[in-house]
């Protein structure tokens, strides 16, 4: 089994029991993931700006534009915490302090630094949208060079990283399960709507046939698990 | 209009016209949201961890274990950031660069304080259960007082907030408008699931009806909304 070392950085102290530090658990909690918040430090103060990613092996990957401020600060090569959650569920126990959530999260510690090299560059973008949108880059125009130079591509080798987990039924104090409130979990995901054309969309263009993953009501963790499993 | 004052800790830099600093844009956000992702630092170190908070006035307030590392480091007061995302659509443009999300985001700086009076501590506490389950503090077991000892929770009021938006279809170059791709926005929402009694609930024992609001299918962003109205 492929494993992440943990040190003190990234060992799961609280409830140590759900934490996880192998790549089969923490890649598909990644990969069925859009969003990251992601952490760093200017003059001591700490930023977490939410922003898209993507993977390729051990390496996760963000964008953004060559003048924003986290990945100005970012290019020399800056420590790094990426940060990716899926809400599950609210647990509601007999007592207030039991009440828990059902999530599954990871930490993953690292350097995040520039992708310097254009090439690299341009096949990581390619990669982003290959990654969320299969098929897409055959029918839009590519990007252009003037383009590229004002997006920046930053990468972090993942050097630590942690899962944490939680998921079923609450737990309660034994004399508890004789009250009489209700108990159980109110499950919660993030869900695909109804496409919205572009209002300026030219008449007859039909929804990509590439994107049927994308049918309403599907759960969005399952849609990016299935693009990214697309993938060559 | 009550706003925060921008410095250059909180200004938005990057396509600033999204950038707001007012309450009545900032508290909507934060309060139709149940997961913060809270930065700090620890030897130069950069931590995001998920945690869910809630919000009296201008102060943000999240709990954990005594334990937890986060919040052992917290309690002398230290440099956070909360960080606040909704991720409300994938907006598909005629070319990847004009790709995009809609999204509703809060940054919030200030810092992070361990709230030491235990009268204070149960309170807050209180409000974060009646803040997201309305009535149900009537019916569970109240806290006891060695569940109090085991319980940190931590607070940070605002210094500096600004919020982050975007909504609507994509914005093309002009003379992509003739390409025959489709374009628009897969809109994204957190929606409630089935409620799943606990498999030990005693037979008989009805969904609350204070928590009408957690209806299958209702958006969670409208019910954390409207369960935050409800608060006295």
């Amino acid at each position: 089994m492929n494993a992440f070392t943990p040190t003190d950085r990234s060992k799961v102290k609280r409830l140590h029991e759900r934490g996880r530090y192998d790549e089969a658990t923490i890649f598909p909690i990644l990969d069925a993931a859009f969003i990251a918040h992601v952490g760093y430090v200017i003059d001591g103060q700490p930023y977490v700006t939410p922003t898209a990613f993507w993977r390729e092996g051990r390496v996760l990957y963000w964008h953004g534009s060559a003048a924003s401020r986290m990945l100005r600060f970012q290019e020399a090569g800056v420590p790094a915490c990426v940060t990716v959650t899926h809400l599950d569920g609210l647990v509601l126990a007999r007592s207030g302090f039991h009440h828990s959530i059902n999530y599954r999260s990871v930490m993953a510690f690292g350097t995040a630094r520039l992708v310097a090299d254009p090439a690299e560059e341009a096949r990581q973008l390619d990669l982003f949208v290959d990654r969320l949108y299969p098929g897409r880059r055959g029918e839009i125009r590519g990007n252009e060079k003037q383009e590229l130079k004002g997006t920046t591509v930053i990468m972090m080798e993942i050097e630590e990283a942690s899962a944490k987990t939680r998921s079923g039924p609450p737990k309660d104090d034994d004399a508890d399960y004789a009250l009489g409130c209700w108990a159980g979990v109110i499950p919660l995901a993030q869900v695909v709507g109804e496409a919205q054309a572009d209002p300026k969309l030219t008449p007859g263009i039909a929804f990509p046939s590439g994107l049927a993953d994308y049918v309403p009501g599907a759960r969005f963790d399952a849609v990016l698990t299935a693009c990214a499993g697309k993938l060559g």
